[in-house]
Parts: C-alpha cells; structure tokens; sequence
C-alpha cells in the first residue's frame, strides 16, 4: 500500500510505517503526479484535495489532519467512493490552554486573588468551547453558554444556554464560533457596533474562533471611545494581511496560533490514523502519547507555602505564555503591507514547539484537596 | 538589654530575641518616648535618626537595615560615642536578578537564541555593578564597566574600565550609580540629550540606580524620535510623584522595587546583626539562610531536551517577571497627579513577596558543563 503524505504532519512514520510505504511529499507543491499511484492521501489544510488532484488516481482513502475541510470537496470524494475523515476537535484542548492562560495574565493585571470568582460568556459550545466550559466549571468560575444551533437542536435534552445579549454581560466573553454567512445564526461579523457598544473597561473580549466573526472598524471604533473593553484576539479579518491598526489597540495580539501545541498537531496525525484503521478493517493499537517526546520542562515541585491561583498561573505559565506571540506579532506590524503578511504567515509556519499542561508534571506538596482539583481540571499530571 | 525596632524589619526575632527585649513600633511615627530607654535602635529609611530623635536617650548603636543613610545624621552618631552600621549591597543581588530578567526578556523579544551574545555596559560598578558584571561575565555577555571614581581610586590595581562613551556604545547600558551632584563625576543628569542622541532602536538602557540620573525631559524627547532605544526603568526623577508620560514611553516600567525580594530584606536584617554581635563582642552565629521560609515553587526540573537559554528564561521568570509590576505601574498612572503618586508608593509598600533564584532548586537531567555552569552563574541550586 502506497500513502502519499504532507511532509510536515508530524510523526508518519510512527504511525504509518507498518501500514505501507509513506512518499512525504511538498503539501503546497503537491500534484496529480505525486498522488496517482498513492492509496492513500494524507494532507492538511494547504493542499486542495478534489477532481483536479485526484481524477484518475488509485487514492480510496483521503485523511486532513486538521479540524478544517475546506480544502477538500468532500462531495466529489463521496461520488467517487473515496473514504474521508478530518480530526475534529485534534487541537482544541490547546486552544483551551490559550484561553486560560490569557484568563491568567488578566486576573494578574486586575489584582485578582481569585481570578476563577469571574463569570464567563463562552460564545459557541462546539469542540473547543465546551471543553473550555468544562475546565473553567471545575475550577470554579461560572460559566454562561451561548450556542442557538445547539439550543435548538438539543432542546429540553442539552445544556442551559444562554443568548448572545446575555453572554455579553458576562465579565469575560470568549467566541468559538465557526465562521458562518448562511443559515440562521450566521456568525460573520456577529460582534459588530451594537454589540461592542455595551461591553465596558471592566470586561475581557476574547476571540480564538474565527477573525470575520467580529467587525473590525466597528471594534477598533469602539478601542477608541472611553471605557473600552479589553481584548484579546488570536484570529483576524483578513489574515495574514491583517489590520495593523487594531494590532495596536488590542491588548494581547496573536498570529492565529492558539491551537498550535505539538499535542494538538500529534493527536491531528492520530485522528487520521484511527480513521484508517477503521477504512482498513485493522486495529487501533497506537496512541499519540507514546509517541510524544519528552518536554524540555518536566516537573514543577510546589510547597505547602505556595497559594493556589498563583501556583496555577506560574505552571500554567510556562507551559505557555501569550505574551511571547504577542510581542513578535507587535514587532511584525512593522514595515509594508507585504512585509506585514508575509510576516504574520512566518510567524505561524515557524512557531516554536508548544507543549500542553499535560506534557507538566506537578507536584504539591502538603495540598488541600481544592488545589489539588484546581490542577486536574487544567490539566496537569499531578504528582502526590 | 531594649532592642527599639522598626516593626516591619523582617525576622527580629529570629536574629535578635536571646540579646535582649524587642520593642517594635512604627518605623513612620518614631519618637523620642520611643526610644528613650532603648540600648539598640534599629529602624529602616523611613526614620530620620538625628540628635532630635536621639538626645537624651540611652541608644549607644544605630543599625539600618537599608544601603541607604541618607536619614542617619552619621556625625552626630560619631560625636556621640554611638555606634553605627547599615546594610550597604544588601539588596544588591535582587537588583541583579531584575537586570538578568530584564535581559532575558529582551532577548526573548528580539529573537536572539543566545541573548548572551550581547555587550553589556555597566556603569557604576559598586555593590550592584560588579555582582552584575560577574554574573553577566560567566554566562558569556561581553561587559564593559564604566566607573570613573573607580579607575581613579584603583589606577593599574583595578579592572579595566571604559568612558561613559564606550560604555554606551554597548547593545545594553544598565545604570548602577548613586545620586551625586558634587565632586568630580556627579551623576545627576548624567544621562541628557547628548548621551541619548547616538543610542539606536537595537539598544536597551536599563535604569536601576537613581531615577535623577538620567534626565527626564531630553529621554521622552529621545523617545518621541526615530530609532529611539529601549528603556527600562525601575526608579524614575521625583519619585512618588513620577511622570505618566515617561512610563507610556518606556519599554519597561516599574515602581522602585529592583531591590524588593526577601532575600534582600533579610539580608539587610542579617548585615545589622552582624554588625551589632561585633559591637557587642558577641559571637555571630546565625546567617539568614536558616530563617528563610520555604518557598512556594522549590523545584524545577528539566529534561536532556531542554534548551540552555530558553530553560535559564524558564528559570529566571518563574522567580522573577519584571512585566507583572509594570503592568499594575502603567494602571497606577489613571487618575490625578496625587492618586498616581499615591499608588506608586502604595506598589511599594504592599509589594508581594519575591524570591531570588537562590530559593529553587533546578534539576538538568542529562544537562552539560556549560549549561550547568550557566544555571549556577545565576545563582540556581543545582541538583544533578
Ligand atoms: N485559533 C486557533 O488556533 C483555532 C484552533 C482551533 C479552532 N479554531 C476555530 O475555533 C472555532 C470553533 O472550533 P470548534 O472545533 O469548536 O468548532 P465546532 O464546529 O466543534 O463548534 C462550533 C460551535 O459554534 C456553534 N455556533 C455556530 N453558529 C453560532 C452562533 N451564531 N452563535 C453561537 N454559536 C454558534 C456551533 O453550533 C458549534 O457548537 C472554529 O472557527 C475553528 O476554526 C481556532
Ligand atoms: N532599584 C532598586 O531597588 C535599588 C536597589 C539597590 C540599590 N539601588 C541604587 O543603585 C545604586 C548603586 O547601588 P550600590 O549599592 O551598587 O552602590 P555603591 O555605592 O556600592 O556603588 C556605586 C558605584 O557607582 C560609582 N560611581 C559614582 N559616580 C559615578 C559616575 N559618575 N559614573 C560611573 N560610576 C560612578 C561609584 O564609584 C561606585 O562604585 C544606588 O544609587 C542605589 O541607591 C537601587
């Protein structure tokens, strides 16, 4: 069996190997040449997958290791009897760990002793938004759930949720919403002048979904006007020429990487795995942690002097620390608008390894069962 | 035998209960009452110790737990028979530490893999300085040092040093001078308009000495210009009452507290004992060290994965982030001119308690010499 793979997903070979022989091949560059002796065509989301890549191809099975399909026609695929699977959620818990850490730096800025006593709006409950909801209710802020489709879909049977005005009055706002212009709750610029207007100096804006999901003039309008809220944007209108404007009135700038950590590109690679073992009738016998390896940062010890929000800030900040990204992006901003994507894409296709709190041992010595919780629910390996 | 003490002098009892009774007051509203019937005075810079405070009392030693004497009238102490001692360096590694963080974060920011591929410019190489400059030396920074009191006293005996010149020609000039406006090499204003024009945007000043070193107007119109520098400053002219504009144009802003850890504190308490054993003919038989509490985060353990520079930032911020006080100095500088001068000195005095990299252990599993040399350059407890 041949599988013709995207060089950059990593750890084929760990996964791939005793499955068939692996062509890694130039994801951007890749050709109807490359792929029409493959089996198998493993991508992501930099190589469009359809009728002009494909036709006359031996390919029967397509894997994205990316939460993404809008590079593939899945359509076409299915008229051709080609099996398909993406990596739903692969990334999320890392787009979780972006959102409590910028939770973090926030309740450090504002003198929070309990940063968790805020009440957070989590706009969009999918992969990412109702694990973030799960983590935070665990580590004790309350949580309001904005998510019509879902509220519809689910009715009596699903969570409480709450409407878009209900979750902007929430201390935090956080949006995971997919970028949408058709149907009923379409998401394109969702966060436009009506409802940044109400937001005040006292409230977090976060957005790690989608850039188009808030209006860009209407929100750095309202930058400009006095008891404006805080944000933090991770995507942009636009990318990667984005608005250097609004770069600088944003209180933490991103290039888009909130879902970066090397767990979330090994667990992409996994999805796909398991989804062709399952097309091929074998097995799944592979996980993503024994591949994983070992992180530079392997264990924090804590005493039984340390108090319990600041011990979480300090290891849930060197796992990762937003204000890394945000400088380069700031520095980025220099020079022409060429200069400013080009700059923003580097940013992205050459970010550094991330690890999650998983990859963290934690020790706490002489901790109450709260503290101990508390790191749990982040994630860490807690170590008694 | 009555020990009067400034009540917020940390671990009086520890290094003082078996010589004698401890009277604590405030160190603000000292009197003549107070200490009246006092053998030992020991106060911090907030009591002026005069003949007004002294006269008549039976006080035979003065100890300061500050490098500072400016609140001691030193003469009349020797006209008088009484003995005297402050706790000059005391606080000099904590300041250290606040450079070598300030470094780290520079280096993070302009992508250097080796930070320590830079030239460093040390001026004013006392207490502060040439620990400084010891440390930078062993972790491989070129230093240069600028003392010209120094190179006088010293001639051919001493180290090589450099014109204040040559010291700013260095991709970091960091100020370690006191205030002086006499003699042949004052500093007040040492750092105007002509000192500032040549310096460029790949150049970081770091001001830990005295905030009238430098002169305020001529840098915030160095700052307003093309290709301005890099600032950092920790003390600033007319401290409380501090100018906002300055801080908005500075890289790096915070409120006087290089100095502030605890070792520094407790160091101060520890020099004052020393010196009163030896006033007393007493043995010295305690060292700060086995008064020290426990710190929160005592451990840090890093695998044969890490990376030398990037595990030292790992190291050095968990300890120390210099970004947390200068985030709460540029909240302090909303309101009027009184609220702000008042919120500078209330950072000041509700400081929270910081420790010196001399409280973790750090483990490097797999580690080389020169990373482990690196790690204890710094002053890390190593455990192999
Ligand atoms: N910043 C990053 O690095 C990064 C990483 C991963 C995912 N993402 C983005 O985050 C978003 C969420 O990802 P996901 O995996 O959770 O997607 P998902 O499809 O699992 O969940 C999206 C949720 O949004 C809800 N939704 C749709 N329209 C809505 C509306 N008008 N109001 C409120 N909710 C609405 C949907 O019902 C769904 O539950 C996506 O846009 C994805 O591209 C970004
Ligand atoms: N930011 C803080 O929290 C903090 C903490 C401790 C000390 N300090 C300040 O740092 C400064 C240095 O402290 P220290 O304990 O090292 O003092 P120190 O007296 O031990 O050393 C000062 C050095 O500066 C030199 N010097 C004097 N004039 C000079 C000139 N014109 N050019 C160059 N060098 C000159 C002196 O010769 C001396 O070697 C002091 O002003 C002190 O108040 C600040």
């Amino acid at each position: 069996m041949l599988i013709v793979a995207d060089e950059n997903i990593p750890l084929l070979d760990a996964f791939f190997a005793d499955m068939g022989d692996i062509r890694r091949v130039s994801g951007r560059h890749m050709s109807r040449k490359d792929v029409r002796d493959a089996d198998v065509l493993l991508v992501r989301s930099v190589t469009r997958v359809d009728r002009d890549l494909l036709a006359g191809s031996r390919v029967k099975f397509v894997g994205t290791a990316t939460i993404g399909t809008d590079h593939i026609d899945q359509q076409w695929l299915a008229d051709n009897g080609i099996g398909f699977s993406a990596a739903p959620g692969c990334n999320a818990n890392s787009v979780v760990e972006y959102v409590l850490a910028v939770l973090s730096l926030h309740a450090e800025r504002c003198g929070f002793a309990n940063g968790n006593e805020l009440s957070v709006g989590v706009v969009g409950a999918g992969n990412v938004g109702s694990r973030l909801a799960e983590k935070l209710q665990r580590l004790g802020f309350k949580v309001l759930l904005c998510d019509p489709p879902r509220a519809e879909a689910e009715g009596d049977q699903g969570p409480e949720f709450v409407s878009l005005e209900q979750a902007l009055q929430c201390d935090v706002v956080t949006l995971h919403t997919p970028l949408t212009d058709q149907g009923r709750h379409p998401t394109h610029h969702l966060i436009g002048e009506k409802q940044l207007a109400p937001l005040n100096a006292g409230q977090l804006l976060i957005n790690s979904g989608r850039g188009e999901v808030i209006d860009t003039e209407a929100l750095k309008a309202r930058l400009k006007q006095d008891d404006a809220p805080l944000v933090a944007l991770d995507v942009w209108e636009n990318e990667p020429a984005i608005d250097p404007e609004l770069v600088g009135l944003v209180w933490l700038a991103t290039p888009h990487i909130a879902g970066y950590s090397l767990e979330g590109k090994v667990r992409g690679t996994e999805m796909i795995y398991q989804a062709l073992s399952k097309h091929l009738g074998l097995p799944v016998r592979k996980k993503a942690g024994q591949f994983l390896p070992e992180p530079p940062l392997s264990k924090l010890t804590f005493t039984s002097t340390a108090d319990e929000q600041k011990a979480l800030r300090t290891a849930l900040r060197v796992c990762y620390d937003p204000r890394a990204d945000d400088v380069q992006l700031r520095l980025a901003m220099n020079g022409d608008a060429g200069e400013r994507a080009e700059a923003f894409d580097g940013l992205r296709k050459n970010y550094p390894v991330r690890r999650e709190c998983s990859s963290l041992k934690v020790q706490l010595k002489g901790a109450g069962r709260s503290m101990q919780e508390s790191f749990k629910a982040v994630g860490f390996k807690l170590k008694l």
